[in-house]
């Protein structure tokens, strides 16, 4: 009972039995069917439609255009609302946009009584446009004179941020005689989250009032979001979150909900459901950002790390959405993960261009950073001929790390400890002699990368959580978050945590997976790592106050002080003793049910957050190269993880396991494509190629479990740390391997063999 | 705004347009379809089943007979539970019944895929009984020697009890000299409620649990009995009421939720619905209790009422259900209505017969009690020659009025303010003397009733209420309820309640008309015109904790003291100077995004009623007699209502017009009847005669508006005390038109035209 024990996920039997309801499972039997009207072209002005032949399809209820919707623009990305006009996102989109600035824009949208009238109609919409050219890169987006893609940023920059850690500049930091220096350029590419269910909702009126159902990480941002858009009070929109089938980020962007809201409104407050399509979902969604590092970094020959200054230019794509946060956050962890002597200087760039917008995915910018420090540390380490292990030790954060801007703190410290277990783990020492000079097709090597990774977003941003517990009259609660369970196994260790606080075994405890924001406490939902750090302060604060309750019942029950009792195991027990006095069942009976002293026992209650801490790790992997064919297997991969005390270890390993498979699809074959006009290549799950099952190897996972003082069970960041590492680690396993330094991802056969061909490891057609 | 105000009904719009959410709209698309088998004898016992041929349809899923389910017998009515095992309600019945005790018992059921496989399933299982002799009536059932129905009551009487008020006994009192005595005996009938929405639920399970979906007056009742039914903890089951289409006490039983929520224990928790259809309304749920009275009264000639004594036999029909609590309560309404100088005897029996289960319905044995009262009132007064008017005043219920076994008192009193109010309305005076010695055909009479109801079930039982509110981001609220809203407009009066007491405006109060077990704080339902006194209460008590939430956080932001503000019109104002200080969606910005100090302001409290108050009135009633035809047309009729102060005026008088012609109907034509075998004979709304719009005359509607010092806003019992009167008011006119006293209901043409020919008014076959 209770945390720290492997509990089977609540949700396990309805989830592999099929029973648990999606939005889907929920949708009226007389839902009309919304599908959006996609521009095909990537950047210009919509002119005009015309609707005549759409409007004649049998079916066809309502086509509402760019031209037809309120003149509010709003933000999507699932932030905290700041009272800080300066603080808040930017909102830089309508329902429907008639300034097209994405290949797929959303441009119209129409309703009717099924799927197949509703496609028909899309597909008969004549549309005219004025043409500009497609910028598809930062570079050109940013050139003098460059189309301006929203008027509010004549120099298209979504955002621009630097930060100096140190004194002195990188130039002056380089002036010191013997110094190896390095200047590189690491480049990341576009991915899609690829969550089983595609975005999905469904919307109707009530009361006045706007209910939508939607497949969400988010539903009280959401709410916000919708209210926002349409131009109503926030309380005027309900949001119920349902069982969802994953989200990785993508979920935390209000993405087409306000659309869903307001064509709802359109035909009369009758339910509308709207559901993407795959190849809509790929190409009308977000995507994890490309961003390029342009780096120049100082080593001396004993391996300390003396200065770095990098550049960081993040393609934002069409709409701000998560924006220039993303590749802050990423520049963050050069300032984190490493110590540079003299100084460190950075600069991040977000530019708006007329590729898919990006926005949040799995780990917010840090598998980006991390790419170019991880890879930098093994370049530098190269460099002066240094194991980049030991370059690692060296220079990497120590125990008792405080950012020198967020004052974040790593309170709890498992890095070397990591480091250690992955070392031992692939034997580093030995094969990294081993593979030292190979030749032939097939080359192995190994390789690894460090990460840190904050918990939660304070002090940058609100950290708040609420809880509510109701007692039913046999003693069993229902535990009610306004965290969402969106695969991650939230619902169990909020379970498991319930229980370690009241004493109620989790049998007992019946979590309510739905948010409904009517009636669900307030959380900002499932992000940034933070819901078992923050939502479980509340679980805990909540918890506290309803076995109070109970042991005041009691008291009034039993006439024995509540604070000489406690509840153990669904019984009140004298503390000292332990001798059971009163079953909670019985308790509860009576407290619903005395005719002297009745009272429905719930309790509820709001933690605001203002800790943080870091979680950090390290990945080991062993790879073997084929090189005439530029193909990478796994041969050995572990993440150890320092993520404070694990409150479910099956549940913990499972996370890992999830995020070390994206993790590799991101480093050896995930890429989002587009021809020269925009348009995507290979939007669809056939010619995106993601790892399936059979290309997956064994993932191996360890933990330094130690006790974080500020977690509210000793736990910190598991959600997203596990994908970070993986790319880094392999390109510098490829490295060890064959002695090509890739810098840019995907780390994919085509690329392999060009590169290969350029170093001499295969010969060019017509060599020999 | 606040209580006073005709508020338009908050669902008004839903339910005039249709989008209001009923069971049927909630059903899942795949939901199986559950038939209940119904016995063909009225008494005897289910030998077996032949299954075989039925088992054969396509589509049929599952059978289930009396044979296979848990045993246990489990209780229906809709009383707050009991922790004292005396006090509890009759556990009598199975989910399935294998001893057959009323025409139409639930025996087995089938479930199939669709409507039409099921029903013929149903059709096609035979089944072999033991027949008994059916009993029909009170006198046979408690014969010595009469069949047994329930092996616990060998005397086949469900209750029994008796009350005296006074000194000595009847028979003592009348030795005095000079007495008027009269014998009488009084009957009503059974009929039906007669909602629009038959019962109708769909069950399926979750994580392990049982949720059921279902038309319900008291969600958290059906929750508990169904964890008895099957046996289970009662927090593994979860009940949801949607919006239902009426009840009127029908649906204060629970009817078939147990046998529906283990239908779907029996399909592996595929979602099962299980709808009756209006012939089995009629036939297997509940009626109004016929009770028969036996009555002895003497009176002094100068209208002193002296003593009276009287027997009451209630017909329960096959099961306990609310049983003796409704013979009981309506016998105290000749205590409460009249004073007897010298001595009241009662004494009453609730019966088992084989006839169709008798429940509550509004009003709860009080329209039976008060024909009684009210017919004894005018025979006395004709047999001193006293206007019937007069005799009521000489001797009803007084101002500060004490029950002197429960003690409810009468802490308002507007009965004789309602007497005179009738008395002009109806020109009594002047027309009590006008119809003196009319002849011919059409002959007009006034008549009149008084009435008194309680407010709710204390001290007889448990009152307890909680309510939630929940603040949004724009300030307004949502208001959850443990109460239900049943068509009654109670969650027009609760919103009312919430704006009075918060200060917000009631378009800013969102009440959640759903009431969900696992989230709704608890309360017992909607019965006993208890919910806006004693949920009222509830309301009260949480709007100002979640006001003085607000003011303690207006506090925290204005730096001024929390009770030198008042929240009014959704802006917090200086108390003295009313001066705007805030607006309250300001503030609820704020508490929900502080990064100071972030709250999601919330408010949750139970109520527990530990009072109870008398409301009263009088219908006086104008009718015209045809003798001929034996049809009484309705002149004019008024109810006049002294219910404490009125919430909300429109929704007051729409809760009296419903009474009124609910009463018309149980006076003038309603009537289930039955063959010799027990065989419903009018089971459907061709043959059962309901009044419709077209029957209905003008009904007039006045109200004695005192406050209630006990009533949360002034206000007591108003949604069952206007079907009381009308009964024996009409009686009593018809009586004063023609000169013959009905002593039984209703009062049909057929009865009239064989009563007339009885006393001469017609002439028989062959006369002249």
């Amino acid at each position: 009972m209770g945390i720290g024990t492997s509990l089977i996920r609540v949700d396990a039997v309805e989830k592999v039995t099929g029973t648990a309801k999606y939005v889907g499972d929920l949708e009226p039997k007389d839902a009309l069917v919304a599908k959006v009207v996609h521009s095909t072209i990537a950047n210009g002005v919509v002119k005009s439609f015309d609707l005549e032949e759409a409007l004649k399809v049998p079916g066809v209820v309502k086509i509402v255009t760019c031209f037809d919707v309120p003149d509010y623009q709003f933000p999507t990305p699932g932030h905290p609302w700041s009272t800080e006009k300066a603080h808040q996102d930017i909102a830089d989109r309508k329902l429907l946009n008639q300034r097209v600035r994405v290949y797929g824009d959303d441009i119209a949208a129409v309703v009717a009584e099924n799927e197949i009238a509703a496609n028909r109609a899309v597909r008969l919409i004549k549309v005219e446009y004025e043409e500009h050219e497609p910028i598809l890169c930062v570079e050109q987006a940013m050139k003098e004179g460059a189309d301006i893609l929203h008027e509010e940023r004549p120099d298209n920059i979504v955002g621009h941020s630097s930060f100096q850690v140190g004194e002195g500049t990188y130039e002056e930091a380089i002036k010191e005689e013997g110094l190896v220096t390095l200047e590189k350029e690491y480049e990341t590419q576009p991915v899609q989250h690829c969550h089983i269910e595609v975005p999905h909702s469904f919307a109707y009126m009530e009361k006045g009032r706007i209910v939508v159902v939607s497949s969400t990480q988010i539903p009280h941002i959401v709410r916000r979001v919708i209210g926002q858009a349409l131009g109503i009070p926030w309380g005027k929109v309900r949001v119920i979150k349902p069982y969802i089938g994953g989200g990785f980020g993508n979920k935390q962007d209000v993405l087409y909900e306000p659309l869903n809201a307001f064509l709802c409104t359109q035909v009369g407050g009758r339910c509308v459901k709207l559901e993407l399509t795959r190849e809509e979902t790929l190409a009308c969604t977000r995507t994890r950002h490309a961003i390029k590092y342009k780096i120049k970094a100082a080593v001396r020959k004993d391996g300390t790390l003396v200065a770095r200054t990098f550049k960081a230019y993040s393609n934002q794509g069409a709409y701000a959405s998560h924006g220039h946060a993303i590749v802050a956050n990423g520049a963050n962890i050069f300032k984190q993960m490493y110590r540079d002597e003299k100084v460190l200087e950075s600069e991040s760039f977000t530019v708006y261009t007329n590729c898919i917008t990006a926005g949040a995915m799995r780990a917010y910018g840090i598998p980006q950073g991390a790419f170019a420090t991880e890879c930098l540390a093994d370049d530098l380490a190269y460099a002066i001929g240094m194991d980049p292990l030991e370059f690692r030790l060296k220079n990497c954060m120590q125990a008792g790390y405080v950012d020198p801007h967020t004052k974040i703190t790593c309170h709890s410290y498992g890095l070397q400890e990591c480091i250690k277990i992955g070392r031992e783990h692939i034997k580093w020492d030995e094969k990294r002699e081993r593979y030292k000079n190979q030749t032939g097709s097939k080359r192995r090597g190994v390789g690894m990368a460090i990460f840190c990774y904050k918990t939660g977003v304070y002090p940058i941003s609100l950290e708040t959580a609420s809880c509510r517990m109701i007692l039913n009259q046999d003693g069993s609660i229902q535990l009610q978050m306004g965290a969402t369970e969106i695969g991650q196994g939230a619902d169990t260790v909020f379970t498991q945590m319930a229980s370690e606080v009241t004493g109620i075994t989790e049998d007992n405890i019946h979590i309510l997976t739905v948010q409904d924001t009517d009636i669900t406490p307030f959380d900002t939902g499932a992000y940034a790592s933070r819901q078992s750090y923050v939502s479980g302060m509340a679980v805990k604060k909540t918890g506290k106050i309803l076995k109070n309750k109970i042991l005041a019942y009691a008291e009034y029950m039993l006439q024995k002080k509540a604070d000489t009792m406690d509840v153990k195991q669904n019984q009140i027990v004298d503390k000292d003793t332990n001798e059971i006095l009163l079953s909670l069942g019985e308790l509860a009976e009576e407290a619903f049910y005395s005719l002297e002293h009745c009272e429905h026992i719930t309790a509820e209650a709001t933690s605001q957050c203002k800790n943080n801490t870091f979680a950090t790790g390290a990945c080991f992997v062993e790879v073997e190269v084929d090189i005439p064919y530029g193909t990478v297997e796994i041969i050995d991969i572990i993440n150890v993880h320092d993520s404070g005390k694990l409150l479910n270890p099956k549940l913990a390993q499972a996370q890992v396991h999830g995020g070390m498979s994206m993790g590799l699809g991101y480093t050896l074959g995930e890429e989002l494509l587009y021809d020269k006009i925009g348009r995507p290549l290979n939007n669809n799950l056939l010619d995106y190629k993601m790892p399936t099952a059979m290309d997956t190897p064994k993932l191996n996972t360890a933990f330094v479990e130690l006790e974080d003082p500020t977690g509210p069970f000793g736990n910190k960041a598991l959600g997203e740390p596990p994908a970070i590492p993986q790319a880094p680690a392999i390109r510098n396993a490829i490295l060890h391997a064959t002695g090509v330094a890739f810098d840019t991802l995907p780390l994919n056969p085509e690329k392999l063999v060009l590169e290969f061909m350029e170093h001499g490891l295969i010969k060019g057609k017509g060599e020999n």
